[in-house]
Order: structure tokens, then sequence, then C-alpha cells
């Protein structure tokens, strides 16, 4: 469990770190980030960028263009080769080549993986059933039809039920003293679709956004398929470079920044306090919106965690996405956006567009729940077993060698793996023998990241997870015995 | 009850007509049809499109010239004047004037019409709740949850759920004929989540889509709000001018059709059963998908409508858009989309970035009631009801003078009103007296249409409906003695 940031030294810049850059490259192009003919990042960029020297991104780019990926330009530097995208496709395969098809490599490559039926299924942040109150939730609904009779036969507003949002108001007012409108809450779909509202609505094709990296991989996707070009942010175990940000912010005009800073997905760090009000004012400062998806927020271990930056923002800049059907009823699907006036007037018809609001049924069920004393209870034992949970992961991975920085919440280890442990090869293998988890390359906007992995603890058993872990390590030392 | 086709002669061209024109380059302008600095459309080309002479469009023209509108230039035409859109606005707020926002003008239209609580509401095609068989779905609710104790805390996968999706292939099969595989079929959030899918999947900005004239005023929106060129095809009550649509799709290449061919929504018109299958010819030759949104294929008064067109595509051409709730539990929002691999693998992953499926408790609901026998015996019922309503409307406004062509199913009439009774004079004069209808305008994708206005029959009772409408008559009666 050491502190990740520091381990990428001079011993590292290696053929396999080389493979990484390239990688990165195929994987730009494969999602869209570089077009068919468009220049590429030069050499010194790209060794920026991925944090090598300047030989090891000159090796790749030079791969590449013996493969024909990329063609070098006289002076000039690397471009997409022009017939790529198209190789290999009939007519009849191209004449069905949609726009949004190819724009969604993360998110299908998860789905892939998700898909699968696995006995121990650590690949998706969703939390045991076990650990949920079914029964005590089928009767509350009992409760909601006969409070509301006509529940079902009428629609919610565009910005979800108006008693929901009042009582969201009041929680978070309660909760963090942010004094929020109900006028300035919107109930989404679960909070992917409010990813999905924000990329749509507040940042056009050929806009820049930052983003965290590593980060929640849908949003990567969420972000490209508007056309919006990402600029990596590394986040480690003490936050984000200020200074970086600030340079970003002052040079490149991004107009979001989307964060998810409260035991961050996938690698559990918290943005500190201090940091938050910081880039709050850089935000202001600079016009950059922040889209702070704070889903976790409750699941913490120790102490709560630092007050959301939404709680710090007085001017507007702050979006704040808030998810808590995830720990209570996953199926329900419902979060909370909240935005000051000028933003939701550009939000709330896009929702309109989407689904003309999320159904009444599902937000009267959470309502009535949410705002019950057993909620609160129900937490604080979901609290403890989760981090019960955590600690058998860590203590099964204790002897092996794989690093991380065990997090204070969530439900996820970010998990670096010794070199000589190829994920690609770890994950087919797992697969085959009915373990899930997820490659980090996933959760990286720039596609590398090619040692890490994401293991959660939150939906297999204690038993289950022990056992899962032990053949997970049992087959990584299988893989270094053959090489 | 005319036919409405042959209404417009040469009588209506009159100063009222410039208006029309008028106000349809206005609304053109107002939602980004044409753009600051671009071109419009010739002189004869307005002409044509919105079917009056050279020399009313001109006039129009020529008044939008003289309020600095649009701007005439010398042997090219008419632009739109290039500070228009941000006169105004201050620095501050252009700075949040995002780009979504000005794209929704029929949805925030319609939006501020349904927001206002009204005693006579006719403006929203909505079933009322008192024939909705809700008591008896809120038990059945209750079984849901017998039945599948761990609803609320499991995910619905993107596609949506495999067990209702194999019950409702298997009805397109016994109603329809249709062979639809479950993995051909997509659960969505209301059909309003499809219609969005489909135009972020299938079609990018700068494609054409061809749309009826008047349509679904949401899907105006949610085609331009993704920056597809709508081209309009008249709808009437013989159904579409199919060499019209053929010389459409040959000389402009449509992406896809966006059509309600059964109890169409605004004007109750059925496309019939031969222009059907023609139709999806058509499609197949022009490589032009057909978007067939059937949301009222089950609301009809005497015999069954025609198959959809769906029945008679082979090729894949026909996406199918089904909802059911709306007359069963329109707050459970669900809706199906039938599309063909090809088709599908660009649908799915939009999906998935939107919400990640809809809810699970809501598709679960909806299979066990809607595959139940009750469910047909509701359904015949809500027809007579329905059927009932529609009468008592047409009986209030049979000595009138206003005009209609007698729908056979659905919820709506579509009236043209006397040239005297100017519609947006009677919908600000029926709002104050709290009578609510949707303004013919809001449902053309030229934004003309302004003699019309569709009334919806299925929310009140037969008193009030009758009171209603005896109450609008009344309010147009004094604005046209004013006159």
């Amino acid at each position: 469990m050491t502190s990740i940031g520091s381990m990428r030294g001079e011993a590292a810049v290696s053929q396999r770190t080389t493979k990484s850059v390239y990688e990165a490259i195929v994987r730009g192009i494969q999602t869209g980030r570089w077009l068919p003919g468009g220049k590429l990042p030069s050499v010194r960029e790209m060794g920026e960028l991925m944090q090598v020297n300047r030989l090891t991104a000159l090796k790749a780019y030079r791969q590449l263009a013996e493969e024909g990926l990329v063609e070098a330009k006289y002076k000039s530097g690397y471009y997409v080769h022009k017939h790529d995208s198209k190789a290999g496709v009939s007519p009849q395969e191209e004449q069905w080549d949609y726009p949004a098809r190819s724009l969604y490599v993360n998110r299908s490559r998860l789905s892939d993986i998700h898909r699968q039926q696995v006995d121990f299924q650590m690949s998706e942040a969703l939390i045991d059933p076990n650990l949920l109150p079914n029964a005590y939730l089928s009767n509350y609904v009992k409760q909601v039809f006969d409070l509301y009779p006509r529940v079902l036969s009428t629609y919610s507003t565009v910005l979800g039920d108006a008693e929901l949002r009042e009582e969201l108001a009041g929680f978070f007012m309660a909760q963090h003293g942010i004094s929020v409108r109900p006028d300035e809450l919107l109930i989404t779909t679960g909070s992917q679709q409010a990813i999905d509202l924000v990329s749509r609505a507040l940042a056009k094709p050929g806009d820049k956004a930052l983003i965290e990296r590593p980060t929640y991989s849908p949003a990567i996707d969420a972000f490209q398929q508007q056309g919006i070009t990402l600029l990596p942010v590394a986040i480690t175990p003490e936050g984000y470079d200020l200074d970086e940000v600030e340079r970003l912010m002052k040079a490149e005009r991004p107009r979001l920044f989307y964060m998810n800073p409260t035991f961050q997905n996938p690698t559990g760090y918290t943005v500190p306090a201090e940091q938050r009000k910081r880039l709050v004012e850089l935000a202001e400062r600079y016009q950059c919106l922040l889209v702070e998806d704070d889903v976790y927020h409750d699941i913490y271990f120790g102490s709560p965690p630092p007050p959301p930056l939404f709680f710090y923002d007085t001017e507007g800049y702050v979006l704040y996405i808030r998810s808590f059907s995830k720990y209570v009823a996953p199926g329900l699907r419902i979060s909370v956006l909240a935005a000051r006036p000028a933003l939701m007037d550009a939000i709330a018809p896009v929702k309109a567009l989407s689904d003309n609001g999320t159904p009444l049924l599902n937000q009267k069920i959470f309502q009535h729940y949410f705002f019950s004393k057993r909620l609160q209870e129900h937490v604080a034992k979901l609290r403890t077993a989760l981090e019960l949970r955590k600690a058998v992961m860590e203590n099964q991975l204790s002897h092996t060698g794989w690093e991380w920085a065990s997090p204070d919440g969530g439900l996820n280890l970010w998990v670096r793996l010794p070199d000589d442990i190829p994920v690609e090869e770890l994950l087919r293998r797992a697969l085959s023998q009915s373990i899930a988890f997820v490659p980090g390359s996933i959760c990286d906007p720039l596609g590398g990241m090619n040692d890490r992995i994401r293991l959660s603890y939150s939906y297999l058993n204690e038993t289950n997870l022990a056992e899962g872990i032990r053949r997970l390590i049992a087959i990584a030392e299988e893989i270094r015995a053959e090489h």
C-alpha cells in the first residue's frame, strides 16, 4: 500500500512502456479522439502526456507507422492514416456505420465483461443485494400505493416530483448546510443520465473538458460522444496538482471539469477539503464548470468525507450529482442533479427530450424510504459490512506485491500489478475461470494504465471474496511461472 | 368535417398568409433551422414550401428585412441577419448561452402550456386516470414483489429485462405475425426516449430527415437538436403523396423518415395499408430508414388499423416504436423499440450512455399486467370510453364552422379555425379562463399552420369536455365580435 504517484521511475521505461504508448494511441484512434487524417500529438507532447521519455514515445510512433496505422510527414509530425478506419469494411457494413457506433469503446468493453455470468464478480461496483433492505422495501412500496393511488397513471414533471425535490433540498441543508431551491434540483434516472444530460446540454463539439485520470469510464464515452476533447488531470491519494489544473484552465479554457472527488471511482482517493475550496475559486476565475459526481459520499469507513465542492460554490460554477438509490435500491435508479438556474435552464430541456421526466413511481418509492429513520440505520450497517469486505480483500492481497492505496470509502480497490503480470492475459484467464474485474485501461482517458486493475469488494460476501482473490492470485502466479 | 388538403385556396392568400410565412421564417431562425449569416430559401422555394404565391412570400421577406431580421443581398437572395441572435444579450448571459438552450422551442412552448393548472385540460394527450385500472394495478404490484423479491436491488440490462423482451416478441408474433427476436427489442423509458436514442444513434449533424407535417412536436426538437435538417412531408386523411416522398428520397437522400402513421398525432389520420407496403419498398430503394412511431395502435374505434409498416419490412429498414404503458399505466413509462441487429448495434450503446437501462421494477410491473387477460378487457373498455368522449367533443363543435376530419382512433382532434379567429389570441384568453389546448404551429416543422389547433378528448370526462368546448367556443365568438 504505497502512494502510486511515485511508482513509475526510470527503470519502467522499457519495451513494456513503448507498448503502453502504442496502445494509448491505437485506443485514441479507435475512440475518435484522433480522427483519420488528423495530426497526432508531437513526440515530445506524447512523452509528457504518458510520462515517458521521448525515445519511448518515438519508438511507439515508429512501430505504428510501420504497421500503417499512422503516417509520418516530413517536418510536420505524425498523422492518423486516412483510410485506416474503413479498412476491411464492406460497402454494406459501411452503410450502417453510424456515428455513435465506434464511440463507445470503453462502455462496450465494460459491458462485455459485465455481461459474463461469473461466480466471482469483482468487476461491477454494485452492492450485494443481501446487504439491501429488500423485504422491508417491498412492504414500503405497498404504502406508496395507499398514499398515492394514482402514482401509476400520472407523469412526473420534467424536473421530477415536487415533493421529493423539496425534501431533498431540506436534506442538503441538513446534511451539508447547502442552500438549494427545489427548482435547482433535477431528478434523473441514475447518475449515468445526469452525466449524459450535462455533456449534451453544456458543451458542444470542439469544446474541451478536464477529466480525472483515471476516471469513471462511461463518462469518457459520454463526453467523447459529444465531440468534446478530454484533457486528463492525474488524481493521486493527495488529490490533484492544482498548479497543473490552473495551467490547463488558463491555457486550454475547458468548458468543464468532470470530477468524482470523494472515494473516487476507480481509485478510492478523496480530494482534500483545502483543494476543494481552491478548485471552486479556480473554476470561477477561469469560468470552468465543475461537474461534481458524488456517488459514494455516504459510503465512508472512518469519519465522513469533506463537504462537497458544491458547498463552497457561491457563483454557480458547480453542478452536483448525488446518487442515493445505489445503496438503497439500485433498481429504482434515482439520482439528483443540482445546478443553479442559468444552468438548469439549459439542462431541463434536454431531460425533457430524453425521457420527459423520470418515472413517478420510482421517485415516490425512493422518497418514502429515503426520508425514513430506517434508512440511516441501514446505511450505518452497510458501511460496516463494506469495510469488512474491503479488509477481507486487502488481507488476501497483502502478500502479493500488488500495490494500492487503501481507500477510506467507496466500493473499489485500484491495484497496480507487478510488471511481469500482463493485465489482459490475467483478465482473459480470470474470465475463463469465472472471475471478473475491470482492467485499468478502460478507466484511463488516454487508454494507458495497462498495469492497473479495479477490484470491487461490494458484491461478493466475505467467503466468496476471499476465494475469488485467492484464485485470481493463483492465476497471476501461473502466468508469472510461464513467462 | 372536410378533407383538409383542399382547404387553402386562392382566397386565403391574404395579409394573414403573409403573416404565416413571416412567422415560419422567424420560427426557423429561432429554432436554428437557419443560422445567423445563413442563406434562406429563395422566394420561390418559400412560396412552394408554404403553399402560397411568390408575392406573398416576397412580402414576408421584405417585412423581415425592414425589421432587420433578414438581409437582402443583391442578386443573391435573403440571409439571416448575423448579429440577430446575440442582440440584447449581455456578456454574462452570452457566457451561459449553451448550445442546447435555443433548440427546444416547441418543447418548451408545449411545457409552458402543460404546466398551467387548468380545469379544462385539452392540451395533453393523456388518458384520464379514472379510465385506468389503478386499484387493480396496485394489487398487482404487490405480486411483483412476491415474484421478484430482489427487483429493487437489481439493475436491468441495457436492452431491458430478458423475460419481458421474450414475451413482447411473442406478442408481436401473435398480434401482427411479425417475427422479431428478443435481442432485436430495446425497452425504453417512454417513446420519447426511443425517438431521442434514434436521433442520436442513427443520424449525424448535417443529415436530412423526412418528417410529417404536422407532427408530434417533441420529435421536431429531438431531430433539430442533433443538427438534422427536417424536410416536411404533408400528411392528409389519405396518407402521404408518395410521388413527393419518392422525389424527396431521391433528391435529398434523407437518412430517415420519422412517421406516426396510425391515428397520427396531432391529426388522427392513418396511412392506408397499400401506402405502407410501397413506403417500405421506397425505403429499401433509397436506403432511407423508416422510424415508425406507433403509440396509438390499440386505440381504434372501428376495426383495427392496418398492420404496422414494420410488418412489411424484410430488409431491416423499419425501426418500430410501440408504446403500451400510455393506456395502462403512463407512470410506468415503458415503451419498446424494435430494430434489426445492424441498427440495434448502434442504438444500444447510446441507451447505455443515456441511463444504463430502464429501471427493472417498471419493466416487471408492466410485464405482469400487460400479459394478463385483464389487460385486453381494459383496453376494450377504454376504446369505448374514448370513442364516446370523441363524440361529445365533435357534437359540441358541430355547429361552429370549425373543420376537422373525424379520426378512427387516437386521442386528438386536429381542427382548422375560421380565418377570423386568431389562434394565439384564442389560446391566451382560453388559458386565462382555465382552458388549455395546443396551437397547431407547435406541431408544424415549418412553424406555420397558424389556423390549426389540437384538442385532446382523452383527459376530461364527458361533462367537463362538453363544458370546456362550450366555453372555448364562447371565447372564439367573443373574439370574432370584437374584430
